[in-house]
């Protein structure tokens, strides 16, 4: 779930230097996606129009985030036919600019985002860029579109004999479409939280295939055919580069701390954590905080525990609803082991587990978020498509020993 | 600037495991903060009460996001007097709720927000948290506060004889205080930016001292003293926990990409760099996206070099607005390395420079991003308070190496 993905084409031969000093890349669940993002692409309705009427698109279809699948291991993909009485035959036929005109803020926009092309599979081409298009479309019947929303997914579920499978912590699917899935729910889940404007409080409108939400200086609602649109008030979002139009990612780190000594690994226990579980450590960076401080900040006000250095290690992407775990390697101070829940009282416990009880945990079969526990065991951990698992993992590998590793 | 701050108090000694193998831990300008942010008493008001009220609180002040200083390497504040006429004499008196209730969009609510505690300097004491309280408040004239902005200003820069010194790009703070600025700084822009709910396109109101913002249920606009608020619509972000309440962060990467046999360094001039300059490449990272896999991605589109291994360096908190930059070092494929700007055309430019070519750059004395050119030299680079900087200098170092440092 956790090693280097083989078929992703820029991955190098194990000779490159930096894999003599630092071991294969450790490619977490939920990235290693197959598709190019050619997000440059995204503001070109020719390409988009292009892409989406071609025999070979895929689109991946979201009701309230759960994806459409054969079963929770492999997604299914409707074809344009399917989804055509919702967006329309033609949605990225208008300009961008010629889409803002159009606006009106009484008209539930049906979001069809452009995921990227899989090179692997040859068919479309535009200009130099090949590969078979990606799209996801948010199918929850909402607003204006109710109905559209419900026959269009009536119509592909008996057509394909498929369903849509809760999406909720959905760590059963094959890793790419994982990949796949991760950045779908992100960008439909940012949309849909993001309906107004929070520079001034009037309604947005998605643009750049579901990439960018901008607040348009006119709207048609109440407006008569053929008349002109009516003006909004100045939006300081309209002015320069705003990071409100952009989709929103929170950073959070995620570290496994060892001991002074290097033989303990550091734990905790949430509160609606399944019996017996623990695991790393994990919080919100802040606002003028790197990614080393928040670790130091966020294991100290959990648990008391003073860490020196930390080590970053690799990185996850979470969607739920849009994190972006930032895995960590910390040691803690010789003399700020004590551990003490008292500062923020968000964890339950949190112990020090020798390096072979973790072991142990490790070897047994792991056990996911909602699966009920059927055997004792001393100590359970979260299972290997969580980041927190590799990072107990790499210590427990010697990832911490002076010997670099292959 | 960028070397570990000494007196961090949690920075273990160089023997310790970590630091054997990895050196010492990069600490980037604008990090090496000394306050503790203690965020786990921003909801406590009588905690905020108390250290508001406290002699040895600092408050530092920004209009329109310059800060109060001395002079372009020194921070100055102000004290609790200063700031009263604008923010009353006990802003944190009333509990949260209570602060809720009493939410009224037509007045503007200036923002203080609590920064933390600097625990080298005693005096002020909380349970078992020690240190003197800093506060940071913004005196921006806006709204329904203009005149007591405004004489507040007046009055602390003729009583102190200090001035506001222009806060765009300030590289030149002493690194302490810089940590601290940036703090201020992000979190007092994301308030600013966000004064409506992006969920329902209502007015939100800041609470937890300036560190969220939630949409108030009620609003006591247009009401007659002494009769309840008006309800107001429900909105979204009142339901669990909505990521829309707390503050922004965009996560970055940034990368010196080193020649598939290690000898050259990828640098790019962006269209509105001073003459001479080039630096890393960097970009934003999306949503359902790997650290790893945004340095590929950014890599190849801006210049069309394919990267294989990716590790991640350090992190540089840069609050022009709210980005954390992820600094990586990755190593280019071997038949990968043809440069090509026609993907994504950011980049004016971008070059294979040598290692000798880069390290005479880095000898030279660093010019700032508005600094004029006042010799001829092949190459500029970022100064040492930018990651780019310090990201060349580690591949310079022999980060790539096999020999582990230290």
């Amino acid at each position: 779930m956790s090693t280097a993905i083989p078929d992703l084409p820029l991955l190098a031969t194990d000779d490159s230097m930096l894999s003599r000093k630092f071991g294969r890349e450790v490619a977490n669940y939920f990235s290693g996606s197959p598709l190019n993002r050619v997000s440059f692409l995204r503001a070109d309705h020719a390409f988009l129009n292009a892409a989406f009427a071609h025999p070979s698109a895929s689109f991946l279809l979201l009701d309230n985030y759960s994806p459409l699948a054969k079963d929770t291991t492999t997604l299914a993909y409707a074809s344009k036919e399917d989804i055509v009485p919702l967006t329309g035959p033609e949605p990225f036929k208008p300009t961008e600019e010629e889409h803002i005109k159009s606006f009106n803020s009484a008209v539930t926009q049906p979001i069809v985002l452009f995921m990227g092309l899989d090179e692997k599979k040859t068919g479309f081409q535009y200009r130099e860029y090949k590969g078979n298009p990606y799209f996801a479309v948010d199918v929850t019947p909402k607003g204006s579109i109710v109905e559209k929303a419900k026959s269009v997914i009536e119509a592909v579920k008996t057509k394909r004999g498929v369903s849509f499978i809760p999406g909720a912590r959905l760590l059963t699917l094959n890793a790419p479409e994982a990949a796949i899935y991760a950045q779908a729910r992100a960008l439909l889940d940012w949309n849909a939280r993001n309906p107004f404007c929070g520079g001034c409080g009037e309604r947005t409108m998605s643009i750049n295939a579901g990439t960018k939400r901008v607040c348009p200086p006119t709207d048609l609602a109440g407006v008569p055919e053929g008349a002109e649109p009516k003006k909004r008030e100045d939006c300081p979002t309209r002015h320069g580069i705003s990071n409100l139009s952009f989709p929103r990612t929170d950073p959070t780190v995620i570290m496994a701390i060892v001991s002074a000594d290097g033989t303990k690994l550091l734990l905790g226990r949430g509160k609606r954590y399944p019996p017996g579980w623990y695991s790393t450590l994990a919080g919100f960076l802040e606002p003028g905080e790197s990614i080393e401080e928040a670790v130091r900040r966020e294991t100290w006000e959990e648990s008391g525990v003073h860490v020196s250095r930390v080590v970053i290690h690799s990185s996850q992407p979470w969607p739920y609803p849009a994190n972006l775990m930032i895995g960590a390697i910390g040691q803690a101070a010789p003399n700020g082991e004590t551990i003490n829940l008292g500062n923020d009282p968000e964890l339950e416990d949190a112990k020090w587990y020798t390096f072979d009880e973790v072991r142990e945990a490790m070897g047994a079969s792991s056990v996911g978020f909602g699966e009920p526990v059927t055997e004792k065991r001393k100590l359970r951990i979260p299972p290997q498509t969580a980041i927190a698992n590799r990072l107990m993992a790499a210590v427990l590998d010697g990832y911490l020993s002076a010997t670099p590793k292959m």
